[in-house]
């Protein structure tokens, strides 16, 4: 429990522990963890924490039950335990903020502190050089919980609004071809060079990196760990990095595509 | 200079400092910052730094003067001092990231190493519940590189997507009345009633939070220290908190609206 103006509160963290080592993790998010009784999480990402974390009592189910984990965390917080959820990357972002909060109406006594965390979509970003310079869309290709008209949708309205277009969830074992099925979308709008890239594994080891043109990017097999981007009209890929410029007034010279 | 290797690379690190606090930074951003010998930001931020970074070298120039500094920053560099460039949130959004990489052409022995950050979207998020549970869209409304028709046509293909929108940059003094604007457009596909809200001051002294409709929206005056939100077909605000449910197949009982 958590002693804040001489009032006990019960309390649950919910934490986005960056894109993966340690060192992406915030200085409040390690300080939360560290001063929690119970760690709540995917068993591969508790896997992950540092190894002082190792000792704390831990929640873990899997992906599939992630709803049975909020109740399973709240119910803890609420029997007066310390309680942190981790989520890889940032928790408010296509994570378990959202099913928390929902849930803990049914136990008022349970504050709920959303620490946020470095998102793929800039942790990738970094690692690729600069794709996020001018404004963006981020899109999940996971068809789980939304019909997939819906995701096209998105797709062809991002490339029409000349968004940089970040996909999340881009494809995995039961969801193969559809990095495919987003080019093909994308490539109604946009011409066959548009830089894009992608990076696998990020901040984790065996990170690796893939840098082409969008019709190249169709040909490519990606996982669930992959975080996939296309520029928009000014992207450009010099020495080895995705750059967008930063506005449309000066264009660059060496843009490599007139749309 | 930092050996690696056993060689000495030149290197220049371009940060993103979080919201704010310095409990925000990632421990590779403090690291980094600890090991330079020289940090270049605009001044405000550099102010926010710890107190031990206070003794270091700094290049301190104005908010139009960024091409100079990411020039004297890339010259500290090849100097031989360790330098770091601190924005704040991700240098990757917006950010110094983009410049700083294209100029580094120039200075082919200085190694650039982008190291993220929480961006305002995601620390924003976080203060007000859980907005990007989500696909969405994230626009700038400086129209200092941008043309202005082509801010108003992403606001406009963003709400049509049913994107949860996420506005930096929302105003300034020398851009009165752009929310407004943003909003006026906004109203010409959303509902009158959709949840929107906005955090001040992320992570900072003062930081405050308003919530309520698209419509009230339309009536706030904000600041550039303001980061926007609008939710999606299915945000709610419950019980303070701005939530959106993470897909459509399930639709929350208490959707404040049937579009």
């Amino acid at each position: 429990m958590h002693k804040m103006n001489g009032t006990t509160k019960k309390r649950l963290y919910v934490i986005g522990t960056g894109p993966g080592k340690t060192s992406g993790m915030t200085g409040e998010a390690l300080s939360a963890l560290e001063e929690s009784d119970v760690i709540a999480g995917y068993p591969v990402y508790l896997e992950l924490l540092p190894e002082k974390l190792k000792e704390k009592d831990k929640i873990a189910t899997g992906m599939t039950q992630e709803l049975e984990r909020c109740r399973l965390a709240l119910e803890a917080a609420d029997s007066g335990k310390t309680v942190s959820m981790v989520c890889s990357g940032d928790a408010g972002v296509y994570g378990m903020a959202g099913p928390v909060l929902s849930l803990a109406e049914q136990y008022p006594e349970v504050e709920v502190d959303v620490l946020p965390g470095v998102t793929a979509a800039t942790a990738g970003a970094a690692v690729l050089g600069a794709p996020l310079m001018h404004d963006f869309a981020v899109i999940s290709m996971s068809d789980r919980l939304t019909p997939m008209e819906q995701i096209e949708r998105r797709l062809r309205l991002a490339a029409e609004g000349d968004f940089v277009i970040v996909i999340y969830n881009p494809e995995s074992r039961g969801r193969a071809g559809y990095l495919r099925k987003a080019c093909d979308i994308l490539l109604e709008v946009l011409p066959e060079d548009r830089p894009a890239g992608y990076v696998r594994q990020i901040g984790r080891e065996g990170e690796s990196v893939w840098l082409g043109s969008l019709k190249e990017l169709r040909e490519q097999t990606v996982d669930m760990f992959t975080t996939v981007y296309i520029g928009n009209s000014t992207t450009g890929i010099r020495d080895g990095k995705m750059i967008t410029e930063r506005g449309y007034l000066k264009k660059p010279s060496s843009t490599p595509e007139a749309k």
